[in-house]
């Protein structure tokens, strides 16, 4: 199950960098679902390269349904979409068929495939592959706005700069779609900044991403190794840029006690509510019918064009290495539709799990 | 699989704290491995209560192992390993059948099973099912330890206390097993005093914990859906107080650039080693042969003594709840065997995948 | 997942014959079922030897549900069953622990444990374990009977006697259940003989038995890999005595035409039915809301009396093997109500994939 | 998980028989495995329609390989290849829309799909999609000839004709390969004859096809529901037309006494062998070294063109069906190299659980 995701509706990705295409086999859908290329596009352009603060690899992303849909609508069966690689500059990757980037996976793809993994542009292992995933999550994204469940991600922290966390999920979520950047508050040209400061440096830069679910049942989840906390970072820790996660207060809970870190339930219009939300919508793995609002750290990206030290680990010898080609400063911005996406499909198969396969095909 | 973890190597979890028994199915381990009992019953003593810190409720957790052991070692075939419930006071929990303890599962569970879940002490989401996870644990930990590696957990931060992190994971581990308090620093007075000043006001403590794993071998893991730090994520999420994971520099890479963030290779002894270890042994989901290490957030413990504002969800009405009881002022220190537990037997499982159901075997 | 059965409702079996007890962990049903103790013991009784016709072991069975069960339902956590193994004579098998018994696992196991396995009985191989499969099944089975699904089982043929096969399986049940022998005919003795006289010549006999299910809805299962075809031979094939499936017409359908094969969609009742049933109410892996029927093969007990030549697996040489201790004539009685278990924890468990998991709670 | 086939070596079908592709993803294979573009095109070959008693629908079966091989090796990351669909004709499926062909599973799609599911020569329930599992099962097959272990399958008996069973299956398999159809015995006119008599009469034909593994370690499988019997059952009900599976006496042990059916084992150049396998190579579900064998009934296709009684599903009427289109008078010859290539996904499947992810890979 290695490349698949999930246990009623599953996700299945493929592809290498430089190969013929990346893609997407989506399983288990209710049929009937919207599929659409519309929507599909707009969220791939919100993960393509936009501008000076991404990398000038640009990708038309002309994606292809191969299976599974038929007249505008989901079948039911499996849905795979096909996203052919057409800029590709192997030559640039010439120097590193030997040389592991730091921090990068060159050198654990090495050990695990004893060399017959497709080294160009960091192979399977390139955030190309999050494109198949995108086109996915915009399938799941739409299915689950029909039931009224919005799930967005903005950028919480980049190179100093803080946007405002979720408070009123639903109606954010509006603001972050209508921003060239994802963010709350009107800081497009402050993140852009610090991210072109760090390039300009031959750096780069991580930050802090924020999900915010909103619309969804409570009783989602199960007590133990299905908890939705669980389930959701194990899907998002799918990001290799991303290397922490953390629920509602998360790490903030150690600075807290009981009596300050417990959310009271209140009643409200018959409903029961929590007065705060600093479980993040979860207790004990299962949601309680608040927004679930989780943060993740994303750390900068490792192609740099800064001289580094590292080995050939072909030969065993050390060397340096100052990285050409196209990279990315910042993946902060373009990570974030990434997130969104496979949150959708956790959400629909969670959904599918507990209400049955076709609760999301509204009959 | 809702109470089942792993693929080759699987561990099911079961019961209610105020029910007959918990305990723990262990399948698919290699046979021939040590089953000490007086192993079992030591890393169970570090799980259980042990001072004016802890909880009153102090069962002796007189294991009995069902099935898959024979003369002392597994024979392969399913595990099992019960420990009944002894001290056991349900009237405790009189006042809870409709109330939801704030930040609790009560609520959830009510929406989730409709009022047929065991309402007493928890019922299944009772930190009492954690010890069938550490005895199964117990299994695992020797079995790798029997291969060089080696698994620990220390309290890092807890009432403004701050341990120090892991740097020679190997060492410490023999620091921390040493202590009554699982710390790498002399720090156990300080500990205690901070957790009992939080009791003292009706109140409870949180804290940051970390893991250290020593003597994994490179090339562990999976891209994508089974990266290693996913996989440990979703296991270490099954603990209900477990509110964040972060691994290496974690939220910490948020203000690094990539030239401070990224771990140069080097060569030491013929072996690629990094020079650093923000990565925290992970990159692109696979191990790099450095020790892996990782933080999570515990939240402080929900039941508190104070007074607090909670609804009857039954009646759907605003109630004020007062908690009698015996209850954890923090688990902090009880949760560390538990994580160390979680992820021997998640270990056990990503070695039997890469290498085979004989791997631990030794044969 | 070795040994656990399913996705969204899960059974684990563990045990040894000569262990302390047998038992099963079924995971994931819905809250509020019936756990009805009488009726686990019932389907039991089924299950337990009863006469000349099988083994002189006669286990008391006294089961004890340590947890997923309160007031008499579930509570849709883990269920888990414990039956203590009271009636051991293990010296019986002093002889067994070289010497392969022929077409049994001893050899096997041996290949796949190497000498850990526990020898006593055969081990985890033992029909032993299936007293387990029948607790669970009935809780499952009792579940189905409430939503108007019947299951049973049947001896087709043993010994040259044959039953009539299904027909109309809601009336049929009824008389299965009514008779000593699960029979449709009133055939008791002359199978009795039968067995009877395979004993007196130290052998043993084999058959044919079939499942009858009523009360499906259409549209359960899935093609391609999850086929109710496959799900259903997966789950029988974990009994070591059957060594084929067929669905309806089965190996029949060689002699057959597809005209003669074909079954014809008609109108009754306003309902679509078929006007035969030669595909067993399956069409490509899902079901048409007809019966759905199949027959297994059970081959003749390989414990026998009679001397037969076989080889020390340990010493590497030829012995001729002549069995002491209990054993049955013939399983094909006993296995009847293991198939049915099998079965109903499967068909629980394509219902809650298909209808979400509260959909057997009738809230 | 329901187009899904594996656990360690994974495989997912997608396509429908008038979309634009049908397809496999292959996943968890070892790295360096050959990929052998002519070999494929060759196992296609097998499959394809050939001649008079095949359908007239011929398709190039020009494959892509989309991911996952790199310079004619795999790579370890998921191996994708696509079929195109490039003889289509859908208007003969216009009749089909509202009308159930019988004993198709056009009525049961409807029930699960509820009308969203391609209708247009039978959709994702096409026999097309098997056109991607013989591409898969070639790279599987290749791999393990490569350690040994052979896998054919034959026509055992069909239109009155019958082959001879294995009994030595390593040369066997030399004359299956070397036949226009895959039998052992030089029977290919009689079996065309059989065919081409029943589509004369606009019928069509099945059989019993019959599958032979050399070359398996013994150990291989577990007790249980993983048992080997089961895992191979599961694989081959995937493919509709396939209504029983039985493994080596199968249902002759029901006319066999235990001294008649037992396998005596023997020593035979200080190796454990049997002297008979009528256990078909599989004890307690696991592999004893010898020959895996068994048998599968096929059911006759169910497209013939005589004139049927049938249902129109969306006006609920009854009306009279005499199909038109192109269809084969018998599938035995084209299912045979599917189950070939089911099989050894199966397998790679169980050596890469039981020996780990690399073993395969020949390092």
């Amino acid at each position: 199950m290695k490349n698949t995701l999930g246990t009623s509706v599953t996700m299945t990705v493929f592809g290498e960098s430089h190969g013929p295409a990346v893609g997407v086999v989506l399983d288990g859908l209710a049929p009937g679902l919207a599929v659409d290329e519309a929507f599909i596009a707009e969220r791939l352009s919100r993960r393509r390269p936009a501008g000076p603060a991404d990398t000038a690899r640009v990708e038309p992303d002309h994606f292809r349904i191969l299976s599974g849909a038929w007249q505008g609508r989901t079948t039911g069966t499996p849905l795979v979409i096909v996203i052919p690689n057409e800029n590709v500059r192997s030559a640039d990757y010439d120097q590193l068929a030997h040389v592991a980037r730091p921090s990068h996976a060159d050198y654990t793809a090495q050990m695990k495939y004893h060399g017959f993994q497709d080294p160009r542009g960091g192979g399977h292992f390139s955030g190309r592959v999050t494109a198949g995933i995108v086109a996915a999550g915009a399938v799941c994204e739409q299915a689950l706005a029909a039931k009224g469940i919005r799930v967005a991600t903005h950028i919480l922290r980049c190179g100093g700069v803080e946007d405002a966390p979720f408070t009123d999920v639903a109606s954010e979520i509006g603001r972050i779609e209508g921003r060239s950047f994802p963010l709350i508050r009107d800081l497009e040209k402050q993140v852009e900044a610090a991210i072109l400061a760090a390039r300009q440096e031959q750096d780069s830069l991580g930050g802090v991403i924020q999900t915010g679910i909103c619309g969804l049942p409570a009783g989602l989840g199960e007590p133990w190794f299905d908890s939705l906390e669980g389930v959701l970072a194990r899907a998002v820790f799918a990001v290799g840029g991303i290397k922490g996660i953390e629920f509602g207060a998360g790490f903030g809970f150690a600075e807290l006690r009981g009596s300050q870190a417990n959310d009271p339930f209140r009643m409200q219009d018959g409903r029961v509510v929590t007065a705060a939300n600093r479980s993040g919508g979860i207790n004990g793995g299962i949601t309680n019918g608040m927004p679930v609002i989780f943060n993740m750290a994303v750390k900068p990206t490792p192609s740099i064009a800064r001289k580094q030290q590292t080995v050939d680990f072909v030969e065993g010898k050390e060397v340096d290495l100052a990285l050409t080609g196209r990279h990315d400063p910042a993946i902060i911005r373009r990570i974030c539709p990434v997130v969104t996406a496979l949150v959708s499909v956790v959400l629909c198969d969670q959904l599918a799990l507990r209400y049955g396969t076709d609760y999301l095909a509204q009959l």
